[in-house]
């Protein structure tokens, strides 16, 4: 097939997908149904105060069906701003807020509008790999700058590699794959860290909502002058099960959203009229009703950390957000492990090698698990089958 | 603002954008009021059924909350093979087929499966400035080619062009902005044109549904081993008036398309479910709806066609689709007279400078005429305002 561009070309396949590949053709018994943790992703429909809330839309409103404006309706940025300021305890103007087609793209034209081909960007590893596929198909070097031993970035390692062709750093907290929560001193190192080298701080929070703390989580945006620094991501994805929308945020500084228009105009033109109806809905009428999801899904994550530690060999590195990363036991990588886990378990996981360099030697030796879509008696027959796995 | 990428700055604002600024603190009397002819977008909602479609999944279908595949549903994809395979007399499989976040989503993920920075495009001119803006922000160089003086771009031009750097030739048809109509036989001569030099044939028909011809417009997905050379692309925002629902679709080989699958999974991840169960819903319930559409259309162009000519010192270069590509009178440029048609006639339309090069004289000379949104009085009323123009 020519012409192709080799750097797309070199970039690997979406593991969501390759994982569901794994699937095809094996069946489950009713009495062993398929575990699946491979997925960041509610698997209920959002409350029905909200899919009523679109449906009028839908209806009966002329403009839920036609373009909005390219960086967002004015009262879901609004809205989003003045969560952002009460939350963070900053000051978030609405023309440092611009809604996107999900977090991904969010990600994608924040990086598009620091970086070109031959420039840098450094990653945190285990990395979410979404990022590394985007920084790979548009020529940006990944520096990976290592998490263990505590799954915490060093921002002295992280200096380490910072060069002349550097253009940002990347934190993901509560992080993906890993579910670490990064602390608020560590994040603000790091906003120093970026400001000294000229860089940008990318701080994607798709999961905030389900952070175990309290209080903000880091208070960047207290700052003077943050917005000359930081990019915020955000996603409402998780928060009101609107995966299917594709409804995203960037904050970030007014000068930078005016080149990233120019990206959304092209890529996206607009965000879903429909999508950005929902989220705002959820955003006026859903805090008590997400405040309960945490309290859940922080359950559950207790319930993942205590199965985990209970398994023979088995090490629990971090947990948090929808994930644990564990480390298993066996001689086998974890990219050899998965496929046979889905045969042979009726687990579908992903291995640490989906995020991670090839070179890096962890990556065989770990999994994510996604544990949000599992209650307490998934979680417990989900140790039960690894605990009995003898590959 | 530092790091910026200085592709991304380089490119343009988003012309719609600019243009509706115009529109600030400018006063519309009852008695005139504002006439746009800026945008190809429909302001009417889609018909009550499909709305009610939309409004019933939103409300009773899990799935229409949730991720869907990346290159789109399945029930959509065969749909389009269906149809296209149908009205274009080939054979397009259901594995040809990928659903995107709109059309102009469609072109940014061909363009990134074919070239990157350093790389060549040949570019009709004029050009959709979306179009240029994709390829300015990647990297990726234009080659400009006139459509002078008929509006239809020359293969052997177009040859000359050709250099070890060039990957695709980029053809609208019906085109924007100029509405012009390719006849088969010089689409059949472009893919001639790009088989043998090993290019890509980009094919946007976002207008498809509005054209005046009877038939198909073109005989590639009838030749053998098409899917090799073409990329066709479609957009659901017109014919269905979704645009606030960003559907759109990328035809080509299954080859390519996992290559675009990987750009898809990090720039979207997947297209919104509600916009693609409405484009399906479209698909199969508003054939005869549709085709009411296009002649009340094709009504207006020719009213507008009229109307143009009928104009004193105007000429009308070309019209199709939702557009008229005309050339005034003034010594001035267009892109000084289209801020003062907004104040003073209360016309607002998109300057010829908006889809060409900087360097390009022409620019200045022509406007784009989106007509499709005003019916026959309206367009008498154009016409009037424009006649008394005095700059």
């Amino acid at each position: 097939m020519e012409p192709i561009n080799p750097h797309l070309r070199a970039t690997f396949a979406p593991p969501v997908m390759q994982a569901r590949r794994w699937l095809t053709g094996v069946t489950f018994p009713a009495n062993r149904p398929l575990i699946n943790v491979s997925q960041a992703a509610p698997v209920e429909p959002p409350p029905k105060g909200l899919r009523a809330a679109i449906a009028d839309a839908a209806l009966n409103e002329t403009a839920a069906h036609l373009y909005g404006p390219v960086l967002g309706n004015p009262e879901l940025r609004d809205a989003i701003a003045m969560e952002f300021s009460r939350s963070y305890g900053g000051a978030v103007r609405t023309g440092q807020v611009a809604i996107t087609q999900g977090c991904n793209q969010a990600f994608c034209a924040a990086i598009n509008s620091l970086a070109r081909t031959g420039d840098e960007v450094i990653l945190p590893v285990p990395w979410y790999f979404n990022h590394k596929m985007w920084l790979d198909m548009q020529g940006i070097s990944v520096r990976p700058l290592s998490c263990e031993p505590d799954m915490l970035p060093d921002p002295a390692a992280a200096e380490r590699l910072i060069g002349p062709k550097s253009r940002a750093i990347v934190l993901v907290t509560p992080n993906n794959p890993s579910g670490a929560e990064y602390p608020a001193t560590l994040v603000g190192k790091f906003y120093e860290l970026a400001k000294r080298h000229g860089l940008a701080l990318i701080l994607d929070e798709t999961y905030r909502d389900f952070d175990s703390r309290s209080g903000a989580p880091h208070d960047l945006l207290t700052r003077p002058g943050w917005d000359e620094t930081v990019i915020q991501l955000y996603s409402f994805s998780k928060a009101y099960r609107l995966t299917g929308h594709r409804v995203g945020a960037v904050i970030t500084s007014a000068e930078r959203l005016n080149e990233i228009e120019k990206f959304l105009d092209t890529v996206a033109i607009s965000t879903s009229q429909l999508g950005q109806i929902g989220a705002l809905w959820g955003m006026r009428n859903l805090g008590d009703w997400l405040a309960q999801e945490r309290i859940e899904i922080l359950d559950r994550r207790n319930a993942t950390k205590q199965a985990i530690l209970g398994l023979h060999g088995w090490k629990l590195k971090s947990a948090g957000a929808y994930f644990a990363w564990v480390e298993h036991p066996y001689a086998e990588s974890s990219a050899d492990l998965a496929p046979r886990m889905v045969a042979e378990l009726g687990v579908l996981a992903l291995p640490g090698t989906m995020f991670m360099p090839e070179a890096d030697p962890l990556g065989a030796r770990h999994f994510r698990l996604a544990f949000a879509n599992i209650g307490g008696a998934g979680i417990a027959e989900l140790a039960a089958r690894l605990e009995n796995f003898t590959p």
